[in-house]
């Protein structure tokens, strides 16, 4: 089989050779193969300066990210045979390292397959469509996890505004099989409902597990705000491990009837409270009425979706952890995540550090947590990290 | 009481209302308070330029670091009765997560203790004082100690390369009770000796704890390899958690011996062999024999102790990595380790990629471990954060 080449400018493949996947449209020699004849999701040869080929890599002409590789060898395009080996791969990770079939089974370009994501509710799978090249093989994909995982339904919840960048139609259908309206997951010890079909993302957000487990080594005995709680994932897992009471805060009423359910499934919902609202209001509010907390956990959607947001959002970040660090008792444990992939570690600590300053309190990071390794980090991809969860002490000298 | 006072130059203070502890010695303005007539480990009152007090250091005119804030309240010099408060304040940290009494129990800055760092086993307490400051007020440090924790030994060992800085001398010795040549600790689920008198540092190292608690969930059933061991933290902890076959290799056999006797301790000799010698030559003699592991641990000593060694520890690091994964079988774990400060995470990272690249093998970060939370990083000293455990999983892609 002979594919259509991609000529690369020079040193336009040093990228590539470190192990990045990548292609951006202005490293390629255009005026040797312009892009516009390709269309979304065509496979093509990736051709160095040098004349040495680099392997191949799906195309999209519409977007600045133009083509991304899917492999290193020629004689392997991405179709259903090649998905099945990188499931393969995929799946021994996850089955190594977690004793149940509940997890992100395929992790884009960390698994050497960008564009696709899929997580894992037992015997269903929710996939999410990034790209062209991965639309482009769509039905290989399907017929590569039936294979490979043997579900019983596939749900593809083709939403993602990464979509829109590759103007990729938005979709929600079901590929494969039956798919519940929920489906029940098992996170450490803790049960959920998640809302595949409606919820946000896939339904469930299984990055945050080990921070989660971690949260419950703290949370016996204690008071507990979980603040953009969804459907409970951080303020349940405390519930679970023995937290006296829980407060899950959501703008979403049916992110919080999800709490409720999910709080009577696990057998403790007299331990568990929601209060529904924006959380900077909610917050202010039970400063004003005098409400204290052993543990506050803070774990907002990314406020900085874009480069241009950063100032913004960095405010956003620093306001959020005031206002929680204000709602902890005289010794407490301040659970801050982010999921920005823009906001640097640093600068969530900088923003703690200095609200705990301005409070005169003293800040101890005591547990400096990341995504799970269901959400592997390819080593030469810095885009493939964005998860934090830093847990600090926050106490009175 | 009324202390000597220590004038800072314009804009030295602005470190320290930051939150940082440290004054060096180029920002004492030395024509209005010479260091030389200070003795060392004196507690002085910091004022800053604008004549506002910036509350109690303790001073070593003999240092870069020629003082440490010990105090931000002037009516409270580092006497047995603010030692008392702050060590609660450690103890209340450490008993709020650790299910038993075997941690460090005081971690220098980051409890508001520049100089002293204190592990705990049981009711033995090992004790380092690396400051003039601590030094000064040492029979105080053991009186707080014994009222807070009420231990039956506590033994100093004031070996630290810090204290040659501070030109305090090196000795080891009994302060209070009985301290036996080893003690025991439980860490996780594993039981070891600890030679406190004779070993490295105190005779422990708690702060991977944390890490290698999350190797016992990769190990069961795998062929691991502890480069390294010490005593054996890492591979008797893989033995504990299933694994088939444990190799534990150090430079020194007295190390080993401690890797035997813990291993007999927990019940499972019979699956743990030690190796002795260099670390690169016995790497370099099994990858010869063809020997293969599963997992691969490196837990190598500081390689970059001083900023001039950066060049150099960094080829080390490059080096073992490279031999470690050139030991691991088609899909295997590499558990990478520093507690070089001045090895950025980054760097480390790096290293693995370059030779995961030369060997042809991908590498996806899966464990971003750090230090655990009884070594807490007090979040305006960056210095106090040293610790990294990066586990990646290295496959043929």
């Amino acid at each position: 089989m002979s594919l259509p080449t991609l000529q690369l400018k020079s040193q336009a493949d040093r990228r590539l050779r470190k192990g990045h996947l990548w292609i951006y449209s202005n490293e390629v020699d255009v005026a040797a193969t312009p892009l516009k004849p390709f269309q979304p999701g065509q496979q093509v040869e990736v051709i160095a300066a040098n004349g040495k080929s680099l392997g191949i890599a799906a195309l999209n002409p519409n977007n600045l990210i133009c083509a991304r590789l899917v492999s290193r060898d020629n004689r392997y395009p991405l179709d259903k045979s090649l998905l099945v080996h990188r499931l393969k791969q995929a799946l021994s990770l996850r089955e190594g390292f977690f004793p149940a079939p509940y997890y992100r089974l395929v992790y884009g370009d960390s698994d050497l397959l960008p564009g696709l994501v899929v997580d894992r509710f037992g015997d269903v799978l929710v996939v999410q469509i990034a790209s062209a090249g991965m639309e482009a093989v769509r039905d290989d994909i399907i017929a590569a996890l039936v294979q490979v995982v043997k579900p019983t339904g596939i749900l593809l919840a083709n939403e993602h505004s990464a979509r829109e960048l590759e103007q990729l139609s938005l979709y929600t259908e079901v590929a494969y099989g039956e798919v519940p309206e929920q489906v029940e997951l098992i996170e450490n010890d803790t049960r959920f409902l998640a809302p595949v079909r409606t919820g946000q993302k896939t339904g469930w957000f299984y990055d945050h597990r080990l921070n989660r487990a971690r949260l419950q080594q703290f949370a016996e005995g204690k008071r507990v705000l979980d603040v953009f709680s969804y459907i409970g994932g951080w303020g349940l897992a405390a519930a679970q491990a023995g937290a006296a009471q829980v407060v899950c805060v959501d703008a979403s009423e049916s992110a919080l009837e999800g709490v409720r359910a999910n709080a009577q499934l696990n057998g403790f919902a007299d331990r568990v409270e929601t209060a529904h609202g924006k959380a900077i209001a909610v917050m202010k509010a039970m400063i004003e009425q005098g409400e204290v907390f052993d543990i506050v956990v803070l774990d907002p959607p990314a406020f900085i979706k874009k480069r241009k947001d950063h100032k913004s959002g960095l405010a956003a970040y620093r306001h959020i952890n005031e206002l929680g660090m204000r709602l902890l008792a005289r010794d407490g444990l301040l659970v801050s995540g982010s999921c920005s992939m823009h906001l640097a570690t640093e600068e969530l600590e900088s923003c703690i550090q200095g609200a705990a300053r301005h409070l005169d309190r003293q800040a101890q990071l005591i547990v400096r947590g990341s995504q799970g390794p269901d959400h592997p980090v390819h080593s030469a991809i810095p885009e493939t990290e964005y998860l934090k969860a830093l847990f600090y002490r926050i106490y009175l000298p």
